[in-house]
């Protein structure tokens, strides 16, 4: 054989390799991506099949709202510590100090003076952390206005006043939680802007896509230095009458007698439960939401719905016989809506731990059909995220872009990829810190489809790390 | 200056005006972008702003359901054509004759004896197109099967009997409208195959993704040379129960009366309003839904949304101040539930008529949140639809696939592209045929955005044609 047969054998035979070498893993490939498909598909079927999650948010949403330092967030800890212990995770207990504020039993607005309207209750809820006014309330004009901007032009009107923050959420934009942050700072900061400009209370319209008359609540706060003023959320239909009245008679008069108080803080906890990993079980996933809510409905959506989610992810590999590789671990994290309190005294502990959290995703978008995933990670990872996209639309997961992942898992700052799970946002501010948020709200499938696409990627994460 | 000179000089000018040219179309391209993200973002906005569809929905709910033929149909026929004028649309009858059928006053099931549930009503509901049964009822013994094939191995046993189909709409399945492709043959085809293996009448398990007790109709049929008998679907948690008495129980019998019965059919009409167009005004881009509904509820998902989704669509046109080049035409299909006439009359017209069908879209599958669009087209078009989705997407649109139209476009045997449009389908199934189907299961923004969906289809297709 001449030299030259040699090189050319050598050289057909070095094709062949690379051929079937290529062919080999071009098989390997498609035999993982089949597997992976039918790994999601059976993680969406289980979860509709058995909707064990939903079953579960039933037992806790029976609990009542879950306000923090209230005796039902109390309840709720235990249940749900009991509860983990039941699905055969190690559950354990991270204590955190919450403010308590308590709402009283009245609050209450009335139109005392008016050619329009007199005598008629409005109807109103006093925001969290507001004080209250004295035993006989506080009666006084009111003055309307759409913004700060508006309210320190007519600041010398406001003098006396009730000032009523009346700029509705925008109704156009599609992206629901946009239109919410973009109203929202009159229910925060508008009590503390009244007071600036002289006003004895504040009325914020409440920051809702529903027309009806259900005041939603939410967290206001206080500035060092400027007078404390109580502060009560209005419902629309209310909000749009109001409005009427002082057209038709702009020296109305409301009186408003709020009984709420913030009390001591007291000891709470963040409630997490692990499954402990077979080949890194140093290594973490975390799943969470928040596990108070306001006082008001159930807090079935916000974010009971949330907490539950993330149990039913690592209940969904119990259920299916997958035992991960890495430790995942399901936080409720408490006191989300008031301080953060929980969310801080978990991002410390996070810092200084020796296991490595590699990524950590929260649901606190309400529980309806699954839409994206927002993350917050270097390119290469959100690369690697969005490359599973297959996988993850099991679950109808269309998308995977840039973003910020939500207030709790957002302070696990060394974690590769914090993610937020993102549904479908039309229906949130619907039910959103108020008496509609309630277990009949939540749907089934759309819950679980949610879990369902959680769990994918942390199975995905799990196998392939980040 | 030499002929090099001039050559280098030509060169150089060709090439600059090759790249200025290119700058031109890149500009231009660029502006149409814009441009068009501008215009959908706009037909988005005005549709969440005005929710203007919405009420006219609530308008048309409160007529009731419309069954074909039907008093409440022949009603809601005269108000769309008023309300198509008041719209200023050319608003027009198209003559069809359809089956009328009456449920009557009485559909009723009881347990008459048995050691389990002895008087026990039955939650049930004649199916659309069933014959009743004689006055005192049929009473008899029952057997329970899950499918045909196993009717046909127990064919000795279901002599004399009611055959009672009791196989669950798979709630595994995400796309539900698969799901129920899947179970929907009990209800259609049940009462033939039971009375072929000697059954007296079918009872048939409502093919439903919600676990409650309502009854949730459709239409079934006959077979020439085939025994008719009556038939009725049950609600799903009287089929547990009735399944469940069985177990104890075989011998059980079961009192059936039904009041319902075929007449003759009568004439009556699809209703079209056209948004003439100013350039070619002889392609039409038609948009339409089914009119006519089942007797339960008010019909406003099934199809109420459709119809009004599609006047809403011309309407956006109208409110926007953009006049189409093309003939915008809604369509409301008469008698799609029973047996399709409004949408044969339809596409035999569209066969002969002088105008050409450039793109037919349908709306059937309830008012939730916009997923996608089927198309059914060659594979130009289809690319073509398909590169629009940035736009699309302005309204919440993920994807562009090949399918299905539905069954009244399907008609349109000669468009460009017949075309589906699929919002979020996990709650169609419900409300679907079922008391549950009214008014307040609609949500504004949802029916909104599948509403500037379809618009911003239209719109497209009306500027670069098919």
């Amino acid at each position: 054989m001449s030299a030259r047969t040699l090189l050319v054998k050598a050289h057909v035979l070095l094709i062949l390799f690379s051929y079937m070498s290529e062919k080999c893993h071009a098989q390997e490939a498609a035999t993982s991506h089949e597997k992976l498909l039918k790994i999601s598909e059976s993680i969406v079927q289980t979860a509709l099949n058995d909707t064990a999650g939903y079953h579960l948010l039933r037992r806790l949403s029976r609990i009542g709202p879950r306000l923090s330092g209230s005796k039902n967030a109390a309840e709720a800890v235990r249940w749900a510590e009991a509860a983990m212990k039941d699905l055969g995770l190690k559950a354990w207990l991270q204590e955190v100090t919450v403010p308590r504020w308590e709402r009283g039993k009245i609050e209450k607005a009335k139109i005392v003076r008016s050619k329009a309207g007199k005598g008629r209750a409005l109807c109103i809820a006093s925001l969290g952390r507001s004080i209250g006014t004295p035993n006989g309330g506080i009666t006084a004009g009111v003055i309307e206005v759409r913004s700060f901007e508006e309210l320190a032009e007519k600041k010398e009107q406001a003098r006396g006043k009730i000032v009523f923050f009346n700029r509705p959420m925008d109704p156009a934009t599609i992206r629901t939680f946009s239109a919410y942050g973009s109203a929202v700072n009159q229910r925060v900061d508008g009590a503390v802007e009244a007071a600036k400009a002289g006003g004895v209370a504040a009325i914020v319209r409440s920051v809702t896509t529903k027309y009806d008359n259900v005041p939603h609540v939410g967290v206001m706060r206080y500035q060092q230095g400027v007078r404390r003023i109580p502060s009560a959320a209005i419902g629309l239909k209310d909000a749009d009458f109001l409005s009427e009245c002082l057209r038709h008679d702009p020296d109305l008069r409301i009186r408003l007698t709020m009984s709420c108080r913030n009390r001591d803080p007291v000891p709470s906890y963040n409630v997490i439960g692990d499954l402990t990993g077979t080949e890194k079980p140093d290594e973490l996933i975390v799943v969470g939401g928040h596990f108070d809510s306001w006082d008001k409905g159930d807090g079935s959506h916000d974010d009971g719905a949330g907490c539950i989610q993330a149990l039913e992810v690592l209940n969904l590999f119990q259920r299916l016989g997958i035992r991960p590789k890495r430790t995942l671990r399901a936080v409720f994290f408490m006191d989300e809506e008031m301080t953060q309190s929980g969310a801080r005294a978990y991002g410390a502990y996070s810092a200084s731990c020796e296991e490595r959290h590699v990524a950590a995703i929260e649901a606190d978008r309400c529980a309806y059909t699954p839409r994206g995933f927002y993350v917050d990670s270097d390119d290469v990872i959100l690369e690697k995220i969005r490359s599973w996209l297959p996988y993850l639309n099991r679950a109808l997961i269309e998308w995977v872009e840039k973003g910020g992942s939500g207030a709790d898992v957002g302070q696990i700052k060394n974690a590769s990829a914090r993610i937020g799970y993102v549904p479908d946002v039309q229906r949130c501010f619907d039910v959103h810190h108020s008496d509609n948020d309630v277990f009949a709200e939540i749907h089934p499938r759309e819950m679980e489809l949610g879990a369902a696409a959680m769990a994918i990627l942390v199975y995905l994460i799990d196998q392939e790390g980040l």
